[in-house]
């Protein structure tokens, strides 16, 4: 069983995965490290970590598991620095929102018999702030935990063994794992996450504009407004990268959400306003 | 003080309304009327009524404050019906979700020294899904009771009486009463309450075409699909009579929120996506 994890971003996601691993009885040592020591003595403090690495590739070095719980662009840069100094005795895993090009990227460099084991996953949790302050041993808990692992790929016997005891520690700690193909998931995300994130950032902004000088107004809205516009509190510096790394199928999915909304508009007064109401009725059936 | 309130329709307003009229306190006697007789005798076993009226025009004479608890075409219904038969002992409230239409109503039929008083009232608390079962009597506890009286209008001696002891008891509900112009609420709503519901509702519509034959999909959403689809749910006989009767300004935010999503869609890789997640976020600055 693996003994040694480290967890290179000390935010929400990564102190996340230290509680929720220490809540699933993983005995081992977690050590970790963030671009901010503030940030990794949070994590410490937590107890989500019981070491501060100083340096992220020599904690890699010394792991036999390093979680990456960085954006996407730095998960990449992280993937190039370790790939080199890291061998078959390892393996590397992340948890970024968008796969195709981890998973590209993990084809290049990772999966032979000669190097470390890389499995792209992709937790479908977070919160609409990010953090260490606002982590959670329960985060994973019935969530899915997606993985695009290629499972052609060569891979040493000890990178098969780590990727199989990472994928039950992901079990252990409450989620439920499911695998796509890297294109595939990068597709449904673009419908069921990125989609209802990018929408609630245009309603906020718009609203924003519209009665952000009145702030007594936005408790006219009651619950239904703080719930669609919770995800306008979303960080800019995660989704930019989900944006770069999703553009084409999140542009389909909200040219086609701008053609649903005109084609409502059109309808207020017609009897069409009814079959779009039991067709969103049907989406939420029980 | 109020003794006698009719409720004409116990749904779920109409029913958490005689709920939390009784967590109040109220002493006085509530009688229900229901074009369904299961719903009434539903509210009846809830507590939230006393008595089954068989009328509901017989209910309204009988009591000093009706509450029009329908859908606005019904509430508009029963203006006609009873502005004839009420004299100034009595007062008329409803909880519509559009203004203008129902205030140039009472305009025309109320508030005069021979007539009964109508006061237009609004709640904004609800739920996705309708009915009695899901009365609650803590439903307007915290949320915004908006009201669109005309203060100019003549009035009883006694209907002046009979509106200020029932914005006493809203407020006993837990409400926190606004006082806003007709034509004002319905552009505000359009803005803060109409606008989420047919977005999600377009949202929710568009998923299903997209992944509703894969339910097991719908969990990779996780939280912010669920939340950004609740609205999903909501009954189109509600919505209609608000489709109707508030078009234009419903028509002009869905208009503008199409614009919006199509400006971020074009910015995806541009730095004016960082501008619209910092106006975003503004909104929901704490």
């Amino acid at each position: 069983m693996i003994s040694r994890i480290a967890i290179l971003g000390t935010g929400l996601l990564g102190t996340s995965v230290g509680l929720a691993l220490r809540a699933a009885g993983f005995k081992g040592t977690i050590a970790g490290w963030n671009r901010s020591p503030e940030a990794a003595q949070l994590a410490l403090n937590l107890g989500a970590i019981d070491s501060i690495a100083p340096d992220a590739v020599e904690a890699a070095r010394a792991a036999e598991v390093t979680v990456l719980a960085v954006p996407i662009y730095a998960t990449l840069d992280f993937m190039e620095k370790l790939s080199g100094v890291l061998g078959p005795e390892h393996m590397v895993t992340d948890v970024g929102s968008t796969k195709r090009v981890i998973a590209e990227t993990a084809a290049r460099l990772y999966n032979t018999p000669e190097r470390a084991a890389f499995l792209p996953g992709h937790p479908m949790a977070g919160k609409e702030r990010g953090g260490a302050a606002l982590a959670d041993a329960n985060l994973f808990r019935g969530a899915v935990w997606l993985f695009t692992d290629d499972q052609a790929r060569l891979r040493s016997l000890r990178g098969t063994e780590l990727v199989k005891d990472w994928r039950e520690l992901v079990a252990a700690m409450g989620a439920k794992t499911l695998d796509l193909d890297p294109a595939r998931h990068d597709e449904l995300v673009a419908w069921v996450s990125h989609l209802p994130q990018f929408t609630a950032t245009a309603l906020s902004a718009l609203l924003e504009d519209e009665v952000g000088d009145a702030p007594e107004l936005k408790d006219v809205g009651g619950r239904a407004l703080r719930e669609m516009t919770r995800l306008g509190a979303s960080p800019f510096s995660m989704w930019r990268d989900i944006a770069y790394t999703n553009t084409e199928a999140v542009a389909r999915a909200l040219e086609a959400l701008e053609q649903r909304i005109a084609r409502l508009r059109e309808n207020l007064r017609s009897p069409e306003l009814r079959d779009e109401f039991e067709q969103a009725n049907k989406f939420r059936r029980e």
